[in-house]
């Protein structure tokens, strides 16, 4: 079993507090806010960390599949756009999409399709 | 209606291949492995992420509802665990633990509790 840890820590109120998110492991540490969140301030925001996320485990996976059936790929790249949309009083997540572009020596489309 | 996007590459096989994350906003940029996933080695992970996005989705909402109730909170600080397990042939994220200290002028325990 593996556990990974993050953290983040909110000062002040909703509007005009501001925050700063941590990963565990030390590779990021960065400043988000209400604007950076549901506007287009300066800043990141929990949103586009879910997006990384799922552009980067669907990536490595799909790495993993195609070499499982011998294509092994130069490369994989995923996009990942994660949709928050205003629900009842609060905000939700309504969708993901994620869009996989890769390169593949020698793999026919049937075959990288079925992958 | 906002989207929040990211990418991912990955190049090579599974274990031998090496990958970047980034975000939308360019906040951040950082590479992952095989080892930096579901070994110790150096580098991010997918699941840091999503830890890092519930530590602070978390403490920008409880310093929302504190404020909305009158309790604007100095901080609130919030760490994710994130668990992977084996789970069939894959792997599944099993559990997420979410701790929060918060420091509140004024507040009791009774009505921090009932936020």
């Amino acid at each position: 079993m593996t556990v990974r840890t993050a953290s983040a820590r909110w000062e002040g109120a909703l509007r005009d507090g501001n925050g700063t998110m941590e990963f565990g492991s030390g590779a990021f540490e960065g400043a988000y806010s209400f604007s950076s969140r549901f506007e287009e301030g300066p800043g990141t925001n929990p949103e586009e960390l879910i997006a990384a996320a799922h552009a980067g485990c669907y990536s490595m996976a799909l790495a993993g599949g195609l070499s499982r059936e011998g294509h092994e790929p130069d490369s994989v790249y995923t996009t990942a756009k994660v949709h928050i949309d205003k629900v009842g009083a609060g905000f939700k997540i309504t969708r993901i999409e994620l869009a996989t572009e890769a390169r593949v020596p020698g793999v026919d489309e049937a075959t990288f399709q079925e992958i």
